[in-house]
């Protein structure tokens, strides 16, 4: 029984909250914000709960691992404080602001031994573990593009802009989809109210190979669309987060085949097309089995799937994106250091 | 009864024999194709018109006005002629190769009086008409953005590209809806098959204002995706192409009173939702009002909804489009000559 | 504030315990289940609640209202108890077995003047509220039919068929929109699994006037369909509880000018589609109205939307559909009594 | 070679002729409709085909085949006097008035060995013959039930209900994929317009075997839909033939399994769910394979697909359907002579 501490109980951290306290392997014995409204809307519902007004205090306390939920701008002093204090981090998306912060934490987290997870939350989605498999087993063939569109009609928050709050999960999905390293980065934003933070990107990432990325973020948008199409040499796959049904849809269709001088050609294109097939998701939550993953790193000191590594990667990207986008759009080599 | 001649019987030229001999005020007399099987199987269906192997032998019959429905290339020199032997002009899109030749044409229409036309079929589609009337009467108020996905399974074409073939429709709706000259375009694209044309685009234009146009195109699609979201400072629309029932829907939803610090924020974005409203869409075929434009704008010696003007800009954007690709999607200046 | 004891903890109960004391006029006090271990796990999430084994024992202890949420035969013998011991009764849907049973808790509740209000949980679903406006406000003009489907893959129940379990929602619906008493109800059921209750049904009820209702439900669809249509002389409503966006959509086509003899005719339907409207529905949770309301009826001594006439009137379309299905089919006549 | 004449030129003879005119093994010589303006409209097109005034003249002319279109109350009389005058016959849906009159036809061509094809249009239908090899290679497993609506905004046509009209469809696939026989056919119909046909209506069809099969068709929907659901015990499929993409949908879920006392249950129906498979359906048009196939039967003297005998079982259909009508839904005996 691993004993957790939720720092951060805005939007998401009751959620954690829930899920930790459901899992077999935790409870969640102490939480931490500094508006005292919340701790006591929370404890309505979990009276035995401890709670703290600041972070420290709850890091100082005998719970074995920390879970941060706050702004952005919290996530490193608390996250290093509590590695610092020897206990395991789970760590909300995006992992820090900059990618020196993230290093510093994946050393101390080395350093010491212990579990450091950042909370791409797609990585957990059974949708997306179906989407990695159909990709490792090479049913799609070698992988064309990445073209992702993730809109909806959002609150402009004062701490983050779009690329930051909607676009990470998709450079968290492209990177646990692939792993490449991309040439550069380009990308193009607006700011629709003035003084307010950028609401609209468009992202695009060229690789050394033949493959594309492209992400599209919107928070001005009328409708709610999550759709990622993966396009590989030898099937294509949509996933729609949001569709009724199941989410993943393979096409048994590919690239081959479509070059030629055919008068009659659009009769070819629809003789190409073969089957379509939905392969059965797990329906389970991917926040249950985050926190089911990140109990199984701490007990067995194992590599998690979004581990350190993949969050500053993702930061990274951000961190390009913002570059491009504060030069009109003009690619941003993205160096490996 | 204006005698028409039809250069081109390959894919789209049939259609359009079709809609200028259905027409009160038009009919057919002359077509023109170098493969006699093309020409054949056309008159079958109509067998008083009269065929020719080369444009020039129906540019000089009796035809008042010719029809150019050839691959890209042949565009401008058998326009260029049609007009020297004194013909009204309908060209298929895109108008030209470059900006000089459409420069050309134009020029020679303007000194001889002729009406040119390019094929913009967008500009005659009910649903984009219906998008204008929207815009123009400030009911969406100031526009925001253009957001556009354009994709499908597509042969690749010797003669164009993705962004020649599909993102033009794009090009021309926008230049049509707005008006407006980009500061900037940038592109990227991707070309999948080697020694093949570019298959997978996206093209970014930025404005002197808060205004942004991004057009997504792709050849290599599992599904066919026509998609449109202008948003709005008051309203924003989503003209989907291929959507069951009204392709145009209002949401009446703005961007005013996303920004504030607000904990209950999701509920202030639900309430911000209000009704959607699709308006009725006259069914009528675009090729039809086409059609009729064409007729009209000759009788009356009118101004073309898409005359050279539309035309070239279209053009110049592509050409900036091309350009941008090359250099990897480092953005290009868009000049205004 | 009022002290509710909430009997039945399978899968609906513990929302019911959710809403209520997430309300702030009321709090779930105790509970109570024969199987301990269902309490046990609610108490982890609400230690201060006290659980009782048996009905009667919550029944005796101070709660002012009792909350019935057992399997259906049950619903009479608890719920006639409370009434007796003044406790105020929400009961879950359907109301009882018989409409004998719903009799003598109508008058019982009428004796004690105590709130009985039946869990019809649609007519606080704020789509179905819109569109009883739509309907009484004229917008629709005269109702002419209500077509329902609510078909998905159903575990089969032991102690319920596909009408008494699905068809409910429907008939309560549309009670709640007409108040019209039928003349007939008939009904054919299927039972596709041997030994057990009947799993797909289709129900049509016929009135006096030129209206006709039809309920469609199955327990064996591979999807999940919850439409209902209604057609009037002026206006239809789709009202579709799953779709993603606005779930009710009014049409603006009548049945008039449909009867002519036209060679154009498909010309004319054409034309007699006007626009779609769908306005903006208030997301708030229906068991969530539902709670606020039975608080109200109680503080206020109010007669509810849904109170033990609704309830009956729905268990003798229940029972007229039960007859029909088993005379395979012959309509059965809906008398007043 | 064979010689076609088509008969009626309504909204579907027209499509006939297209048809039959661009199969290459028949050519329509002639036409008659006793509406001068439409055989004259048509001619411009078809400058080469002969017209007539009337049926009889085209019948005593040099033709090998006849397709008729006329309205229903024709059918009889002109496809009589064309078998006695040994042409071949192909009659368009419904094939007769009465069944009367069918077994007229089938029996005068058995005695002159003619072929008569009754166009049962979605017989020819690629996607309908796909779900009829999914239920003959026992993908499905048993046959359970048969679901269809089929309703849009439909123009009352003066010589036909609903019933004749939409429904005949559905009764002509259904005999298509299973041949069965029912045991009763109950039908509710609603005249919604005053001295109109029913322009609604709901039949259920009970068989001998644990199978069901439902109808809803409407004239007054506010949207069009194409929906059958077959439900197996294996797997179930949906039709739904104006989807985008592919209209046949396997679904790998069956009936077994789902009756047990499982607090879990719905769980246990989420495993249930397996895969979705859409397979490749041929976009043939179907008209295009009614032809072929005509042509074929005349040649090979072979025994059509829907031939009198399926022409006659769908009239006996329509008729005990119009018979429960007319005394309110009472089922009506479906006996087999």
């Amino acid at each position: 029984m691993i004993n957790i501490g939720v720092i951060g109980l805005g939007y998401w951290g009751p959620n954690l909250v829930r899920v930790f306290n459901e899992h077999a392997g935790s409870r969640v014995t102490a939480v931490a914000d500094f508006r005292a409204d919340r701790c006591d809307r929370l404890r309505v519902r979990y009276p035995t709960i401890h709670s703290f007004a600041t972070a420290d205090e709850l890091i100082g306390s005998d719970v074995q691992a920390v879970v941060i939920a706050t702004p952005l701008a919290h996530h490193f002093p608390i996250a290093l404080r509590a590695l610092q204090a020897g206990k395991h981090v789970l760590i909300e998306k995006p992992f820090t602001s900059t990618a020196a912060e993230a290093q510093i934490l994946i050393d101390e987290a080395a350093k010491r031994k212990l579990t450091l997870l950042v909370d791409h939350t797609f990585v957990y989605n059974p949708a997306v573990s179906k989407l990695r498999d159909l990709i490792t087993s090479g049913e799609l063939g070698e992988l064309l593009y990445f073209d992702s569109q993730r809109i909806n009609l959002g609150l402009f928050q004062s701490d983050s802009d779009v690329v930051w709050d909607l676009a990470v999960h998709d450079l968290a999905i492209l990177h646990h989809l692939t792993g490449d390293i991309p040439v550069s980065v380009a990308a193009v934003g607006a700011v629709h109210l003035e003084g307010h933070p950028v609401n609209t990107a468009f992202i695009t990432m060229q690789y050394a190979r033949r493959f594309i990325a492209h992400v599209n973020v919107n928070w001005l948008s009328p409708v709610k669309v999550r759709q990622l199409i993966v396009g590989g040499s030898k099937r294509m796959v949509i996933y729609d987060d949001l569709g009724p049904g199941n989410k993943i849809r393979v096409y048994d269709c590919g690239a081959e085949g479509l070059a030629a001088d055919d008068p009659d050609y659009r009769r070819r294109v629809d003789y190409r097309f073969g089957d379509m097939w939905a392969p059965h998701v797990d329906p389970a939550e991917p926040l249950g089995r985050l926190a089911t993953h990140f109990v199984a790193c701490i007990e067995k000191r194992a590599e998690p799937l979004s581990g350190g590594d993949a969050g500053l990667h993702v930061v990274r990207l951000l961190e390009a994106a913002k570059a491009s986008i504060e030069k009109s759009g003009t690619p941003v080599p993205f160096a490996t250091e």
